[in-house]
């Protein structure tokens, strides 16, 4: 795939985002979209916060435009930009893709399925399984409803924000009782050790969980994506434990996001039990 | 050239229109810009009129989009939406291309100097000559005024409305005293016969003018694009006429419109004289 040549009758996919030329989802779902057969593009639109509601409105009327991939800071705002939202963009108030439907904007958010099926892909499955996951803001907190959604038997959940931390525990509880409780950064006896914080991105912070307690048949994965191998994955596959990086996380998100894109039936929507 | 793919990086030109399908400036002006190594991409939006100044004003905002090029039916309210326009833009009162500037957007219009270009390439400079312009619409009257500005001696002006063809004869007049004229159909004696008229498009439309004056000396010129050889212009090259067809103009005026986007010095800046 040498690359596409937009016509008349190419459809649009946007990024936004603040700032953007850091963003591969133009690149990475281009491509995806022509794999596929679709006379489609996805562009760049850098985007600042007091703008994103002008524009989501104004590309409303760009007939041609499918969808919007959202990226930071705009996931959160974006989210109430939309008409209607998937059960587990309402249950992280957050979205980071959003689909022209008749009546409006329809928002989802995949990053907690793309973080389950990168680990799927290394082989990690965590139905049954005990989990620990560090950092339940936008994107934890998106992993950890996955997490119970595929049917995880524990899942603990550590955060240096405490009420933060309680709330996403308080939520969960009430869709699966007694399964999801708080914990710290010491990762023995998990089965998986799950990172959603940004720790690893600048070169002196803190590991986000003691590594010296991992042991080898734990499973431990990531969201940063640079460094490509954070200090946490190096750790760990020092120890021999399989892992997961950013990485993995994006190309597995790439592919639900381009099923999504393309108004594919998702192979896997949330259906939130009422609580 | 075997394509793009976009990255965070890549700027955004967009071509509006309604309809929009069978615009090329997506492919051709990617092409150009491609090949004079621009990281950058063109892109169409279907846009309906009623939604014109939201989409103008929400894409102010997108800081990578370099410019719009406009297309029908958006000429003339677009020209509205311009902080700053040439002054061929605005002698038409109409842009087919806007660029991002600290002010706002800037029009210019430069289906004239698209016209004038594509008949030089094929041999034929209007300086000190005899022209017959039939048609003096968005197009017509843009193409009248570059006719003027690069020297004719006279320009005789043919249109059915004769309101519309008065006015912008005492518009000229204004500025090129004594060598602006009413016509018929009649192109006998006239060194460039140049049809604005979207006549040739349909099967059935009736020739511009008549053909039978027509002799192998005269240079005729036509801005249809679809049939790629009107009805005019066959019958002028069965009487040995040299011609230039819509997509001589169309070829030509993508190099002004690279320039123009791109921000490089426009060659030819129209100055009106003061009237």
């Amino acid at each position: 795939m040498a690359g596409i040549i937009p016509s008349g009758n190419t459809r649009l996919f946007v990024v936004v985002g603040d700032p953007i030329a850091q963003v591969r989802s133009p690149d990475v779902i281009t491509r995806l979209l022509a794999d596929r057969n679709e006379d489609a593009v996805v562009v760049p639109m850098h985007v600042a916060s007091p703008d994103l509601s002008g524009v989501f409105h104004a590309l409303r009327a760009v007939s041609n435009i499918g969808g919007i991939l959202v990226t930071v800071p705009h996931k959160q705002e974006a989210f109430g930009l939309c008409a209607t939202t998937s059960d587990r963009a309402t249950f992280v108030e957050a979205v980071n893709v959003v689909r022209r439907t008749a009546d409006g904007w329809h928002g989802d958010n995949t990053d907690g399925v793309g973080y389950l099926d990168g680990m799927e892909k290394e082989g990690f499955a965590v139905a049954g399984r005990r989990c620990l996951l560090v950092g339940c803001g936008g994107a934890g907190s998106a992993i950890a409803l996955e997490i119970m959604r595929r049917g995880a038997e524990i899942l603990a959940i550590h955060d240096i924000d405490i009420e933060r931390r309680d709330a996403i525990i308080e939520r969960l509880d009430g869709l699966y009782p007694g399964r999801v409780v708080a914990a710290d950064a010491n990762p023995a006896g998990y089965d998986l050790v799950a990172n959603a914080t940004p720790l690893g991105m600048r070169p002196n912070d803190p590991l986000p969980i003691d590594v010296s307690k991992l042991e080898a048949w734990q499973f431990v994965a990531c969201v940063v994506t640079k460094p490509e191998v954070p200090p946490l994955i190096q750790e760990a596959r020092r120890r021999g434990c399989r892992t997961m990086t950013g990485a993995g996380m994006f190309d597995a998100q790439a592919l639900v996001l381009v099923d999504f894109l393309s108004m594919r039936p998702p192979e896997r929507e949330v259906r939130l039990k009422s609580g």
